[in-house]
């Protein structure tokens, strides 16, 4: 495989002519060869075009093939090999371990949603078989699946560029829910982006996808991106990256004349919160592993901790101390692009000249191009009660400590937060009463609550929720990590005295997919 | 109990200040006694406090206390006995059987949700233990679960009294969830909502459910319907009625700061397609059972088969002759409202005088106040594809032939149709093949597709859907009819390496609520 600078439409490959995009290199600042020629509302139209063409027949594919084609997207991305793992770390300024983890879990997760289409849970099959004795009346035959949503436009992360880009999270459980994917390429990224892009196509040729089942389109301003949540055939669109993007393509599919979901990741500043008894037995500990979650990857992580709530005292005044000295010694890292560093050198002076927040500690200066000045600051519950400013999310490694005179304070902190990713808990078995009386204000406000654990590290699982209440998701109600994810792509179709041989696989009498089945209300396992 | 013209937030009844309603005796217009007050901001200010402080007890009611709860809604709305029914019938218009019919559904489908919330498969439990060996990292403890949304707001529906109105399919759904409910009730049957308002009043408090699990809230205007979705503490709507006022509900849930789930229920127009071969040998007795469909509750439906396609010809013929002449047999219905009544003439009269539309038959002619004057309408693919008013929805017994050259033809008006909460076939054996090439245009736009039947009389069930895309509902991912309709307030939370004391039940190791899990990716029935 050789990046092109080339937009994928279907099977075929071809320069964009609308405007000129180039990688920089994350580490030095310098522009990266070659230049992908940015998509026009042609190539937009031709992608969306194929992608409604394809839906049909890839919608109603065989589990096994379908499954097939994950896992033969899995293969393809190992076989592209250093290469694209050297462009990814050159693009991202990311280490090459990270990467290389990255790329693991990508390819993780497209197994995991093979296995998910073979099982088949996920059409969630129901039948409720006739009763034509029944009074007053019959009841008819009703059988019940889901089926994908039609075509979906994913945004590729700037802060994944494997496991929320081209074939990422996003991708991968829409196409596993049989949904065709039109990827709108980060411009952080785009080598990267093209040689995933490459993988993915010559996988949907290999195992005779229909050929719009995947596009790649690049994009030099918002005109592409806009132009798919517009267009009439993309019926869902999944999105990471800033609160602000994320709610403005919520407003153009609220706008259309058929509005459709937006499942966009956007913003939280993940709250921990250490209870007096943890704090005082391993404050220390607690704090060397707050600093290695809050530097990784230089901060930007969805799930970095952004906000330490503590009673104060000396306990509390321990774990700065340990946390200011960790994090003193840490370097600087090299952000993902010039524009998010400079967003986090922004948001982080604002925090260093704001009168009642108090620097705790920074990390070694920078000494490169795009290197974070990490930073921990301190706070009182008054100021945070009053400056709205200290709840928004700075995305780099920036954290602030909110000194609480008492629990109280500290749960009245909490509920006046935004909905979150995740919320976590640090306890000793003695905190568990007072723990528990934080829980409902915890999942009322977050997808993850977590014990003991920073919400770095977020697990590719059955029961992972990575989502939370607006404005950490735009819709709750679903999760972008993890086999949950394949149900924001999904919609239930009921057929009411349906003949067997009109019927789906999934519902047929047989039960030919040998699926579990939820007959007259009741789980049926596949025997 | 008494009809008294009472607001009902929480345990308390008090007449509210707002302005008046009155009930319309829909078959005589008259007014009826006594005036119900609307609620001020006050009011539903209070009932949204209480509902807020009342989630986060509710929603951790166990399993049975909350069934029982729902049952106690059932029996305590089957005590009200005659004087329910008969305040329904005078309101509405509605025959006493349609009435005591409904009054059964909306019994069943409380006991039905009560089923649900006892069995636990909704949670959605999911469970992924710990892997502390493995490599290269550790694998954390992750639960899911999930929880309700909130506080709903619940419309009642003017053409369901009761099985989608105070104590219906929303509030049932949402009580099952977990998510204390604030029904705005629907002005045209507000006796029949206090009643029920009040039955569901006592369930509270003789199952000792927290105050502001339930509030009703009547509204001379749209003030306090408006207020309700505006208002911060309200997590997620159920409405069933207009397009219009839908769709407005949306726009004030998408601007509010933090944006909320609606569930509308708009507008259908329930496509019939006659294929060739069933028309042929059975057309009358099709037509008989159209127009029995078609006239049924007034046309008040909305599942109404209000759009019939078949393929021109001496079959068509004979199936609209027989139509005309059961249609012409059927009387004038009385109407909900006198508003819905003038809506239904005002459609009616321009599809009378569309050039392009021929009036084949009507019912008798109206003998009373409020009757509607059904009718049966036919015209050309050519002025169908071309009049888009042809496509929009007639609340009432209305109905539009269209006459196809081809099947070619009638699959392309099709795909030229908006989203429907169903699509019908009629089909014999050797009709099949031709049925097969319409099902994915059929599954895409419609939630419910079926066979040899109508759409009218939604069954209760576990694989009902009763929603479909845009703008049949606001939401095309969910049912409001059958027991998949809770989902539509929940939402999934992820505890990670939580301890077990701290655990809900539902997550617990031992399983206490003895719940079908899915344990590993598996679903793991309880034992």
């Amino acid at each position: 495989m050789t990046i092109a600078g080339n937009l994928l439409i279907g099977q075929r490959a071809r320069r964009g002519t609308n405007g000129e995009i180039y990688a920089i290199h994350a580490a030095s600042g310098e522009r990266m060869e070659p230049a992908f020629g940015g998509a026009g509302v042609a190539d937009l139209d031709e992608a969306c075009a194929l992608a409604w063409a394809a839906f049909d027949t890839y919608r109603e594919t065989q589990p096994d093939a379908r499954a097939t084609f994950l896992e033969t997207i899995a293969t393809n991305i190992l076989a592209l090999g250093d290469e694209l793992v050297e462009r990814c770390v050159a693009e991202t300024g990311l280490p090459r371990a990270r990467i290389e983890g990255e790329r693991a879990r990508t390819v993780g997760q497209l197994r995991m949603f093979a296995g998910v289409v073979r099982a088949g849970d996920y059409v969630e099959a129901r039948i409720d078989p006739a009763q034509p004795a029944r009074q007053p009346a019959p009841r008819p035959d009703l059988r019940l699946r889901h089926i994908g949503l039609g075509p979906v436009a994913v945004f590729g992360a700037s802060n994944f560029p494997l496991a929320f880009s081209v074939a990422g999270g996003d991708t991968a459980s829409a196409l596993a829910a049989g949904c065709p994917v039109i990827v709108k390429a980060h411009p952080a990224h785009p080598g990267t982006s093209e040689l995933v892009g490459l993988a993915v196509q010559q996988a949907v040729k290999t195992c005779g996808m229909p050929e719009g089942t995947f596009s790649l389109l690049f994009d030099s301003g918002l005109e592409i991106g806009q132009g798919l949540v517009r267009d009439r055939r993309i019926k869902a669109v999944g999105f990471t990256g800033s609160r602000h993007a994320g709610t403005a393509l919520v407003a153009i599919a609220n706008a259309r004349p058929e509005p459709i979901p937006v499942y966009a990741e956007m913003s939280s500043i993940n709250p921990v919160l250490l209870f007096p008894n943890a704090l005082d037995a391993r404050g220390e500990a607690i704090a060397q592993q707050f600093v290695q979650s809050l530097t990784l990857g230089a901060g930007q992580f969805c799930t970095n901790p952004g906000l330490i709530f503590a009673v104060d005292g000396p306990a509390l005044e321990r774990f700065i101390a340990a946390a200011a000295e960790r994090l003193a010694q840490a370097p600087a890292a090299t952000m993902l692009t010039p524009g998010i560093h400079r967003a986090f050198e922004r948001s982080v002076d604002a925090f260093v000249q704001h009168p009642q927040v108090r620097t705790v500690a920074r990390t070694h200066a920078p000494a490169g191009a795009n290197q974070g000045h990490g930073a921990l600051f301190s706070t009182t519950a008054d100021a945070f009660r009053e400056a709205k400013a200290l709840h928004e999310e700075v995305f780099g490694a920036a954290s602030l400590i909110v000194r609480c005179p008492d629990l109280n304070t500290m749960l009245e902190l909490i509920e006046s937060l935004e909905g979150q990713l995740t919320a976590a808990l640090h306890i000793d078995e003695a905190d568990y009463a007072a723990a528990r009386t934080f829980l409902p204000a915890l999942e009322r406000r977050a997808g993850r609550v977590l014990v003991n654990g920073f919400g770095t590290g977020v697990e590719v699982a059955h029961a992972m929720v990575h989502g939370g209440p607006y404005p950490s998701t735009s819709d709750g109600r679903s999760t972008s990590v993890g086999s949950l994810a394949i149900r924001r792509f999904l919609r239930p179709v009921c057929y009411q005295d349906m003949p067997d041989a009109l019927l789906p696989d999934a519902l047929k009498a047989s039960n030919p997919l040998a699926i579990n089945r939820l007959l007259d209300g009741k789980v049926t396992l596949a025997t």
